[in-house]
């Protein structure tokens, strides 16, 4: 293992002319810092002189970098980013321990530098051998690094797959980690559930986050092979208060009571796996749920506004609950209505769903808006990409059984669905994941 | 026919309580110009108290609002925004002249309020009566114009199909304006292909392309069914000179020689129907085509960079012509490398299409790029929405037989098609297509 240089504005190295594509293991870990904005990487020994391979980086995105190396992996409490591509990957037929090993470190080196607005080696798209295909694929090239996030974790069928211990790890495997129960209405489709793997892409661009998975996938050949993927636009939750609530298909604020970045005690308790839970090597981690929602909109569209309210709990305007007050007060749960009804319904989304109605659970919402295209009927194929991350995926399941008398059911079917365990923080010189393995 | 406000500051009119979703005729044409940022639009007279039915205006996106009214549509030479999502629509089955002609006055009247940020009517989300479905179906409140253009054409079906003139207008089609002949490599699928009407809705913010189209969607309803549908990100041109040449998923900069907005005389020889041209009507309109190009991403990454270049007839890095200078030098054919070679091969892209070639044909491209997931091989399925404008079908037509010998055809495959007239712009009290019934 290459000790990774300490000097966050280390060059990145110079993989060699013709060298493309391939192992780059020796180097992952690279410690790129955001401090590292004003890197220009040089041009590989092949490159067309005067060619800059670096990405140019706007001036004013600095900001908008975050680190890759950390306790926890960057893009679980990172300010909602506006696009997603998801991905899940399967391993490969014939694929072993080092194979799996060897794919974490080279998407953690590539991670370690796309988030960075770097290509995804030091020769990029052009700075390699004119006769050997380019590293990098290009489309993000003069983009700046738009806060991509890339976050890794592993499903239930990478420990054990019909039995089988394919990688020598099923010793390891979370207790929790298993295939998600079935719930009410569920109408999963297999090619939009599971897989070995997971990578989450989030950016305020989406060709910087589309990049990013296509490169990640393309760094998997012959190793895992995409399964199903997701782009997301408009997202439906915040993780700082600074940012505005969303909206979803519904056309309702969603996220106002997520948890925020900035509440700690929160998080130790709700999302990150703590160092006294099992197993050791998820300290610090968190477990992803993916749930492909689709929404019946046209359906929705015609439903009375005061039965959308009833429904949601919510008014449609605020974000308000139908208690009173406005969208960050809290919903008062006894409050009724003049005829003497509860002024929240019994059966509206908010209770149902509220953690004084299920033992105090919370999770962290990171969900984004979708549409894919139409169906044969004219209707948009439209809905929630809902993604939460939660300290144990019981969690979800518990406040997904709640809410199977939820009357927001009929306008909705969870067509996809994964759980995955989210390994923590990758630190310099090692990779994501690498305590799985230690 | 209801004549329309002249203020530019007149406040949208109050459609009154309970009336929802059904028609705006009455009230198209409203005249909401760029100067109406300011507009708070008061709430129906259903509306509960306190809530502001406006979209809220981010103050610094008051720059990216464009006018609906024009002599040309806008969405043509607009500065190209983010983001797409088109939609063909049918129109269904015993629908006649008047139902065309009311659902265009009711596209105009949405259209010309969503791009000034307002909402589709004026009692919108939740403006209405609580005990109707709210016109406007919310998800945009809160977001800002964002850039919102909403573009309007027709296709040849719209005039005849099967023989039968539906709609009276057979007699008023253009020459031009025919199914696109086939070319070489086509391989188009017929439920992303063709379409009696387009609405091609651009914006910097998805969520308010998406919603423009849903909810024009939603007004069709019973007269037109969407078809097909697409979303691009990433823009491929650009119609000012201070926009940065993006990149396709080829990852090369596309649309360096584009025509530009500010470039009067080439829009005029290009883009504009002229009035001498037949059909009358058409004057000051152009023609759209538009090609989903699927393109195999994975086999173009394993070309080497040398050949790619040798493909596009370009550098990858800068996108200067091979015969040297930057990205804005002119291409010299005539220039050879040091092995006496053309520098710039004639079977390159940029040649085959280059003007010096084809008489001087020129079109003005506006597509995106675009992922719709990925395919059972575990590939993601992507590609350049290519949408181009111009003053007769014929010129496109001429430049793709050019292209015929293209290399590049190896790695693409056109599956969608459209042509379609894209009528004039519209004027305050008139709707979009007017000329088309006068």
């Amino acid at each position: 293992m290459t000790e990774a240089p300490s000097a966050a504005d280390a060059p990145a190295p110079d993989e060699g002319a013709g060298v493309s594509g391939v192992s780059r293991r020796g180097l992952f870990g690279l410690a790129i810092g955001a401090g590292a904005a004003g890197i220009a990487i040089g041009a590989g020994a092949g490159a067309t002189a005067g060619v800059a391979v670096g990405r140019a980086r706007a001036e004013d995105a600095a900001a908008s970098v975050y680190d890759f190396f950390g306790a926890h992996q960057a893009g679980i409490t990172t300010p909602v980013q506006d696009h997603l591509h998801f991905a899940s990957f399967d391993m490969m037929a014939r694929t072993g321990r080092d194979d799996l090993v060897a794919l974490l470190q080279d998407w953690t080196y590539a991670a370690s530098r796309m988030t960075q607005g770097l290509e995804v080696s030091a020769t990029g798209a052009v700075g390699g051998s004119p006769e050997a295909p380019p590293d990098d694929t290009g489309e993000a090239q003069g983009l700046a690094a738009s806060g991509l996030t890339i976050t890794f974790g592993f499903g239930p069928t990478l420990f054990e797959l019909d039995g089988v211990d394919r990688y020598g790890i099923a010793a390891q495997r979370p207790v929790g980690l298993v295939k998600l129960p079935s719930f009410l209405g569920d109408d999963l489709q297999p090619d939009e559930s599971g897989g070995d793997l997971f990578v989450q892409a989030c950016a305020d661009d989406p060709q910087v986050a589309v990049h990013a998975v296509r490169n990640l996938s393309r760094i998997a050949f012959g190793r895992a092979r995409l399964r199903w993927s997701q782009l997301g636009f408009g997202r439906t939750s915040r993780t700082t208060a600074s940012q505005a609530t969303p909206r979803n298909l519904f056309g309702f604020k969603d996220g106002t009571a997520n948890i925020l970045a900035s509440d700690s005690a929160a998080l130790d308790e709700h999302v990150w796996v703590a160092s006294s839970d099992d197993p050791v090597w998820m300290a610090g981690g968190s477990y992803l749920v993916a749930r492909k929602i689709a929404m019946l909109i046209e359906t929705w569209d015609r439903v009375r506004l005061s039965e959308q309210d009833a429904i949601i709990g919510r008014d449609k305007g605020e974000g308000a609950p139908l208690s009173g007050g406005d969208e960050f007060t809290d919903p008062d749960f006894t409050a009724t209505d003049a005829s003497g009804a509860a002024a929240i319904p019994a059966t509206s989304h908010v209770r149902l769903a509220h953690p004084e109605f299920n033992d105090g659970l919370r999770i962290l919402r990171r969900g984004y808006n979708y549409v894919d295209g139409n169906n044969d009927l004219g209707r948009l194929d439209a809905g929630l990409f809902f993604l939460s991350y939660q300290r144990s995926p019981e969690q979800f399941v518990r406040l997904q059984r709640a809410l199977s008398t939820d009357v927001m059911n009929e306008y909705i079917r969870h067509v996809g669905s994964g759980v995955w365990a989210v390994p923590p923080g990758v630190q310099p010189g090692s990779f994501v994941g690498a305590g799985l393995f230690a």
